[in-house]
């Protein structure tokens, strides 16, 4: 974890979701809380499985969970900013996907943060880990950078 | 605060912010928590202010201290709804401003929610009240009802 | 709701729940945000249904919906002030609870801020009110004024 | 990123911050959202920082930016449940500080999540990095693991 991110841009993605700056997001320093990043990254990934529809939220036998996410911050963003989040999939595993992430401030090129954001899928009730539904990983294979979106 | 709120409507506002969910909106009950809401109208409230260039966030002598907010909750709403809020002013007072605004699912034409949300402006040292600086009413007068905005 | 409400003092209380507060309370103008208060006080409430035994958070045919908060701010607080919540029960009604609360900064005696939450019972499945339970209304009785709790 | 981390435990850490969950800290899976657990490790920082007087939220010239923070989940925790939260230092760099941090559950000796969190300081009006002061060293060296806090 020490060495320095490479900082992501603009067109290290093909898959963009714009999302609106709260009041709340900003802290005391009068920018974005550092916590409040990962509520975008969060709901970015959990936004692209339903609208490809591969997470029911309320059902399911299979599910993901977050096992890590790796915040890196380069630039002050906040209220009321306009933001719009990158996200690719970085590594489809057997049964993980690590999903990278990038928001971007108003019309920079460059990453104002970014995140790698890493799902386990388990079996609900039981814990233990499962192999990505077949329908997941063809859901997701696009979004693997040099794939065509 | 015991009479029942009349249900807003769409056609009861003229100006409406779109803002998105997001996934930590919601609570174990799988709709947005209720104290969520209100980071939805005090974010249309300064976004406005902003907007209309009469808020300066970092600096300014007179400033506005929310002293009330009343939400009335009619429907469940949540990540990953669309949704908007329309937002009007329910009173220009001498010192103090009381907006009323509303959160709209989806396209629904009824409220979801809807919230009276007032501000009363002091002097940022003393804490005493102010009258309201000229420019502010005169960019909140378009948004009284009865008002073409 | 334009009746300026009566500021409620610690006397007003029988029981409290102390609250840590976090960086994020706190806004851009370096105090707790309007909308975080209602997170301390729907906590405040759903921590009272718990460890009175009644309430079950994933479960249970009869459920409170929060039909309205209406919250007054008198004094700033936020990160690292010490918090305490005093909750108290305003009404109880044949199918809804309503409930008073205060949030009370360091050992201050009068309210920073407080609260009046409504819960409405229904049938989880028909969403038809409901009268309360009987076990409901015998936790929450003591939480009356005039009540040795 | 990809090397799992070493689970923290509470003989890890000298000094404990107990901090409250609140009913939104759970999300639809009824367990504390992945983003929340920053809030709990950012304020666990700052408040460690102004306890030992090296914090001016509103002033001082030098500041710490979060550059990076790295979070691995191992356990569902969320409200009701009582949490605490381990603080140590892993590094006190020349203009940066490491943090290291678990959120260990009700008596759970094993953390349920933790956390690397990165501050690197600079000056406030260039943003160029500057050496940690004398006084800020000294506060947190105590908190470098083998050290008697």
């Amino acid at each position: 974890m020490s060495t320095k991110p490479v900082r992501l841009t603009r067109k290290d993605f093909s898959l963009f979701i714009p999302m609106t700056t709260r009041l709340r997001d900003n802290d005391s320093y009068g920018h974005m809380n550092n916590a409040v990043y990962n509520e975008y990254f969060d709901t970015a990934v959990n936004q692209t499985l339903i609208e490809r529809g591969v997470l029911d939220m309320h059902g399911g036998d299979i599910i993901g969970l977050v096992v890590h996410t790796g915040t890196s911050y380069f630039k002050a963003v906040g209220f009321p900013d306009r933001v719009i989040v990158g996200i690719r999939v970085g590594r489809l595993g057997r049964t993980s996907v690590r999903y990278e992430l990038a928001l971007f401030r108003e019309d920079d090129d460059d990453a104002a943060a970014q995140c790698d954001f890493t799902h386990a899928y388990v079996d609900r009730s039981s814990n233990t880990p499962r192999a990505l539904p077949a329908s997941l990983r063809q859901a997701l294979a696009p979004l693997l950078p040099g794939t065509a979106a």
